[in-house]
This record gives C-alpha cells, structure tokens and sequence, in this order.
C-alpha cells in the first residue's frame, strides 16, 4: 500500500470509525480499524460485531494494499498531526506514516483475519430516505425512554416501524414511552425494525450536520445507515416489539397547555426534595386558578411546592411521577409551550408540544403510586 | 431571622461556600452552611476543618437569628429559582424560603453546633496585597507540580515564601518542579508558609474574575485569602519545606529556544508511543541542522519520530523525560517561545519563559533513566 491523504480527510474518518473499535471486546482485532485501498479509494472500517461503520475517502492510490492497525495510536496520532498531506506506505504489517517532520511506524495485523464486513442485499431491502436534521433529532427525542436493562433486550432498541402508512419511532423501558412521527417520507412498503439503541446513538453522532438525506436499507436481519462515504451497519434486534399504542390514552379529561420553561423549571426545584422518595413529585392542577402546583417531601431534609400560571388548564387532579422521567420528556418534547395531561392518578400521563396542532411526538410517563 | 435577599446574591454567595462543605466529612453538620444575620449582614458560612469560607451578604434583617442547613439542598434550589427577591425566615430549626410561587421548608441544626470559625490575630500576622490575576495565575502555573501522596504532607502543599526580599511560590513532588515569583508585591516581613494546594484550589475557585486585590493574612499556623466580602481560611501546613534551590542547575549547557505549540505538539505526538515505557520520551538537540527531535517506541505498538525547528539551538545531547510532566510544564509556562535547557542525560531540565529576559518562572523536570 503506497498513498496519500490529506490530514483533514484522514482525521475525520478515523474519527468517526474509530470510536466503535476496542470498545468491550475479547477479540484484539476489533482494537483495530481495517485500511484498504479499493477502487482508487482509501477504506476505513471499524466493528464491533454489533455494529460496522465504514468510511471512503478520495485519494490516488500509487500501490494497492491492506491491512489493520491499532485504532487509538492511529487516530490520536492523525489528530495531532499538522493540517499537511499525510504519506502512508506499509511494508508487511508495519505502516509508515509520514508527515513533514513527523514519522511514525505502527504495527498492525493482516487484512485476512478481519471480521466479514456486512453485507445487505440492496435488491430485496426496504429503502427509504429521511434528512439527516429530522432523523437526528428523531433519535434524540426517543431513545431517551428506551431500557439499559439487557434481560429484556427489545426494550434496549428503538421500533421503527409503518402504521397507517405513517412512519414512527418509538422507544419505552416499561415506565415511560417516546413516540415520535416522521412525517413526508416515501415508502413502498411496511418497516418493522428494532433497532438497538447503541447503534442509533452512534447514527446521532457520525452523520454530518448538513442539509442532506441519510439512506437507510433494512433487510431482514439488518440495518444500513449511509450519508455521503459513511455507512453504518447495525444488528435488529429479533422480537416482536410490544403492542404499545393500547397504553396511550384517547383522551385526556385534566389537561394543562403551559409554558414549558416554567413548567420544567417548577420540576426541577421540586425533585431536589423528591430524592429521598425515589424521584416522586405529585402535579396538581388547578382549573380557578389556572395552576399547576407541583409537590415534593423529603421527610429528613424538609419540602417543596412550587407553582406556575398555565394558559389553559381542564379538570381538577393530581398525579405522582418520577420527577427525572418528567425532566427528561420536557427536555425532549418540541415548542415553547407544552400540553401536559392525565385521566387520574393511576393512569399514564402524557406530554406533547402545544404549539402544534397535531404533535408529531409524545411522551407518555406511567404514574406512581402515591 | 427574617429578611429579603436577592436570588443573584444568594445564588453567588452559596456557590462560593457550599463546594466545601459536605466533602468526605464523617460529621453530619459540616454537610450544612452556617446562617447567620451579623451587623445587618447575612453571613454564609461552610468548613471542612482544613478550609473555611465565609461570605457576607449586604441585606435589611427584620429579625436577627442563625442557623445552619444543608449545603447542597439550599444551593441547588435557590440556583434554580427565578431572579427575584427571595425571603427567609426561620421557626425554630425550620427555615422556609419563599420567591413568588415557589416555597420551600428545609430541616436544619442549630448554629451553636457548627465548629468555630478560625480566628487569626491580624495584628500579628504578615499581611500583603496580590493582585487576583496575578495570585490566580501564579497557584495555576506551579501547583500542577505538587504531590498527591499523602505520606509527604509537605509536597502536597505549595511553598509562599520570601528569599531576598522577593516573593516565590514553588511546588514539587520531587519528579518536577515548579517556581514562580511574584514580583511587586510590598512585603515588611519575611514569609515562609506551606499552604494546602487543594486550599489553593479552591482560592483560584472563588476569586472572582476583576481587576482587585487579594489580602494575604498569615499567622503561625493558618493563612486567610480576602477579597471584597469573601474569606478562605485555611491551615497551614507544618514543615520546613525541602531546600530545593540548590537543585535548580545554574546553567544550562545545551538549550534550545523554541516556539511552545510546535514544542507541545511534537511531545504529545510522541506521548502517544510512550504509554509501555511509562511515558518515557527521548528529546535530542541538533545545534546542526537545528532541530529538536523526539523520539518514542512501544514495542507492541510501533514507534515514532517528531521533530520541530528550533530558534536557537546550542550544544548537542539528548534526555529521557516523562512525557506528561513536560506536556504538563509546556502547558503552565507563559510566552510563544520557551527555552528548554539541560547539562546532560542525567541532571535536570528547565522550561522557562523565552519572550522575557528574566522568566518569572522555570519548571524543572528530573530525567528518566534511559
């Protein structure tokens, strides 16, 4: 292998594969990212069994080649190299990398003991594009609710899926669920895909803040994620995901539209008294003086009550919740003034962007018993 | 105790005091502040019984009283009010704080429960003025050099001092050293303390950011920072402090002058390679071709040669350092060009300032065995 590359070009791909390698792995190998030269391009590609990025970059090849080397030397390296070309030549499993007065050797592991990198059958698979802005901030908005609890590994991922033709992402960990509608987004047919939550959360932070689409490709077992020269293929999980818009209430017969500022900032003083009752804060609304009051004890450090003037509030109640679930939908939840409502203090509560006339995104919290 | 106070007041006083208090203490009362109406001001006070801090707030008092209530509960809440007056007033040992719609009660102790606050005896203390960029500056370039261990108190400290009339802080933890002198400082006494770096930390913490002075008071056995309406108090720590000048080479037989960011990225470049052999790194001079060059191997990993142009090489050696200690020196000496110096493989290195004639400051770094 004889090339070179630009530090600019080599340091963002390296950025972007590297993080998945060495990440909790038994195998050395998957420490390493693959360099390969292929169709007078530079490869990059990282794995860790769960989930493959790979990344192209444009440069004249002088002598093909391949192989892997370690992923944190490289990129730590590439990084704090100056803003110059960069000459990269191996021989055998050591590379050389040089730049101006800077030269390094690493030694690396044949090309051959690899893992496969995946491969998806683009014929028979499910594609369909989102730009990038929308899915990014999609993700955000519901892994949020997803489980870390890996007994139950369907709720570790997020369920993209077609339901009346409409495109949806939904996420819950059992006590609270984020659903969040795509709207104005072609596709010919169904998508039904449990995607891990990890992998999305990797989807957020390589694709580039731009004005493009992201290509995404599912087939059977698998997910593709493609923007520009990077792809990150990813795992589904294998289940059935639960049957959740049953849990999601109709209607709503206590409901507030308030200023979400206020709203989170009344939650917020609330929960540091609510620490000693496992995050329980109890919501009152008060339809006379357009309220909503929101209490908290903790018997040893002392209590809390705080209040904020709704623009709108139906129905007298109260509900008890877990005050960091109510921090967490409100940091999620689009628009300066959010709907909050409930049926009564044992049934779930839900939380929307009031600005909109239909919310593409709610957030549902169950209550606790209080 | 009743009285009016405004959020922003409160919010900064309690910020200033409250990190103290509460840090691995087995006594229940120091994880409280100390409230406390005096002189028509409101004093907030917190200790770990090395350090105490006091501020005073300038207030109307309706009703004199004190208590004292937890550091970390009271903090967090008045920072996420509104910025509005807030009201205090206490029953017994309840205190409940009010701003607009939102109330709390926090539990507290009696005042008379807190430990005393330290006295020092102004008039026979050594009193001088530091301008607080200056000390702010001063601690940040030379405490990076003291010790962690525990078993030498006296390294974990930084020496203040005075030697022929002018005023030094040094730290060491007998690897590295750092000196920096504070020159046009009034002083009528002679000064010999070894203050606590983890007090000085929490010095350059609190000052505030402004063009004022701090006022040194330093009896036997504790020093006191003030500036404006804060104090920290702090006990001294009780040694004689190591002769270490006499460790300082005089000259400096091979010196290179050289610009610090391209010194800096050569030595993290070659950092990278140094993690097997303990951050073991091999600087060489090239008074030639001049050139610094540094050199590192990782067996396992591979190897690397750096090398940067210097302004002005003199002599021709080479030296082992820890690489962290002289990221960590390049990191704390001022100018856009440093002199590095050494007399050969195995007496010490010194960074210094080389946009000045005389640098207030050198940091001295003991080699590595090669």
């Amino acid at each position: 292998m004889k090339l070179t590359v630009t530090q600019e070009n080599l340091n963002k791909a390296l950025s972007i594969v590297s993080r998945i390698a060495g990440s909790r792995t038994p195998l050395p190998i998957l420490n390493n990212i693959l360099i390969k030269t292929e169709n007078n391009r530079l490869l990059l590609a990282a794995t860790n069994l769960e989930i493959a990025i790979t990344v192209f970059i444009g440069t004249k090849i002088e002598k093909e080649g391949s192989l892997t080397i370690p992923a944190k030397l490289i990129s730590e390296f590439v990084n704090n190299l100056p803003k110059n070309n960069i000459e990269i030549e191996n021989k055998n499993l050591h590379i050389n990398i040089k730049s101006g007065m800077y030269e390094s050797t690493i030694n690396g592991l044949p090309a051959d003991e690899f893992p496969n990198l995946p491969e998806i059958n683009e014929k028979k698979a499910v594609v369909f594009k989102i730009p990038t802005n929308v899915i990014k901030k999609a993700i955000s908005q519901t892994v949020v609710a997803a489980s870390h609890d890996t007994t139950r590994p369907m709720l570790t991922g997020a369920y993209l899926h077609t339901y009346k033709n409409e495109l949806y992402i939904t996420a819950t960990d059992g006590y609270r669920l984020a659903e969040r509608q795509i709207t104005g987004i072609k596709i010919k047919s169904e998508v039904d895909a449990i995607v891990p939550v990890s992998s999305l959360q990797e989807v957020v932070r390589i694709i580039p803040d731009d004005q493009g689409e992201v290509e995404i490709l599912i087939d059977e077992n698998q997910v593709r994620f493609r923007v520009n020269d990077i792809e990150l293929t990813s795992k589904l999980i294998d289940a059935t995901y639960v049957d959740y818009r049953q849990l999601i209430p109709g209607s709503l017969d206590i409901n507030v539209t308030i200023n979400k500022e206020e709203f989170t900032r009344i939650t917020k003083v609330a929960s540091l008294f609510a620490r000693e009752s496992a995050g329980g804060i109890t919501i009152k609304t008060d339809p006379d003086k357009k309220t909503v009051s929101i209490h908290s004890v903790a018997s040893q450090l002392g209590e809390n009550t705080s209040s904020a003037t709704a623009d709108e509030v139906v129905g007298e109640g109260s509900i008890t919740l877990n005050s960091r679930y109510l921090l967490e939908a409100l940091n999620s939840v689009d628009g300066e003034n959010v709907e909050f409502g409930f049926n009564g203090k044992l049934s779930p509560s839900v939380l929307s962007n009031a600005d909109e006339t239909n919310s593409n995104y709610q957030h549902i919290i169950m209550p606790l018993k209080s």
